[in-house]
């Protein structure tokens, strides 16, 4: 197996490998192993790789998240990828911002290298779906009874009675609005299609930081 | 009370208030309250400001975080300034690179810009305090034993036995390494120091990401 650019860029400045150290590798889709460097110059790198381990397991979770903004979805994509979160649907909102939807951000190309990112962080060799659904109102008629059947549907609330429940051991559902919230409509809609609202305490925290938190409380 | 500068831009770019409405105030070091806007335009934002409420209370916590490079450093200052860590020691490892210690993210100033950042979030208004310890050795021989005193300490170390404990209803101290993790000799040195080494998973996660996922199932 051979590494140019920026994987190989990674050997040199971060692991700083030379020849007969050994790496975490991972095949896209696949297994993970190790791979012992059997040559390193400045231009490319060659190992012998051995893949014998399949990648951590995914969360049994699905999370329904408002758009952020451009930069905070990159950083949001890459936790992502790292934390095991198998599927992402990222929804429009009152309060998500028009433009954010024509951002490059969003290109495929752009999503994935966010995802590998994450997953390279992780040791994980499976992309996430991502799915884009920038219109709410038929999403949460017609789509979201499907994606919630046999979860538990959760919807983060800075205001919620209810605290987040803790190691769940059941396949979740987790709506997270965007910076200033859902507005009444869109929680209107989510109580009504099931989900309860819950919070994490009086702070209320950036998508980034909200995202590490609630996964780490419910599973 | 007035508002100008980067704090009016907020309020007119992202609450996009007008004269009225009701906004979240704090005073620094104080108490938290409501400000109603009397007048507004694009230079100036004036509000009647009542302070009635305590902040949220600050975590019983103490992290000791092997100094980031610079760009994670600043986003780790917002999310501990929003996640109510009260103490921050940041702490030379082997695996820091020296560099980062001359980084202007290090000045008073830088750290106090992103730890408010981070407070404004959370609608906190009390400052943590910040110590930089750019040599590991004196600092645990010499240091860390009052630091844990009467705390539970742990080290987060992805190849622990122990997972991180949930919900300790007790005062902690939680060491987390720089990306590629503790040495074993300071690995050694911690737990020679009376710290538990636990892990939070398969899944090696960033020091952005590992924070708030440790904060959460700690507290």
């Amino acid at each position: 197996m051979r590494l140019r650019g920026r994987r190989l860029d990674h050997v040199l400045g971060v692991h700083r490998a030379s020849v007969g150290d050994t790496l975490c590798v991972g095949s896209a889709g696949g297994l993970i192993g190790t791979g012992r460097v059997s040559a390193i110059d400045r231009s490319v790198l060659e190992m012998d790789v051995m893949l014998d381990q399949p990648p951590p397991p995914k969360l049994p979770l699905t999370l329904i998240l408002a758009l952020p903004r451009p930069k905070v979805l990159k950083r949001v994509l890459r936790s992502i990828g790292a934390l095991g979160v198998p599927r992402v649907i990222l929804l429009n909102c009152f309060r998500v911002e028009k433009s954010y939807w024509s951002s490059p951000a969003l290109h495929p190309g752009s999503l994935r290298e966010q995802l590998i990112l994450g997953l390279e962080q992780a040791r994980d060799t499976v992309l996430p779906e991502i799915v884009l659904r920038p219109l709410f109102k038929p999403f949460v008629e017609d789509e979201l009874p499907a994606v919630i059947k046999g979860t538990l549907p959760l919807v983060a609330h800075p205001i919620a009675a209810s605290p987040c429940p803790r190691e769940i051991v059941r396949a979740a559902t987790l709506a997270v609005g965007p910076e200033g919230g859902f507005i009444a409509y869109e929680m209107d809609k989510l109580v009504s299609s099931g989900f309860l609202p819950v919070q994490i305490g009086d702070r209320i925290l950036s998508v980034e930081t909200a995202i590490p938190t609630l996964i780490a409380r419910l599973f």
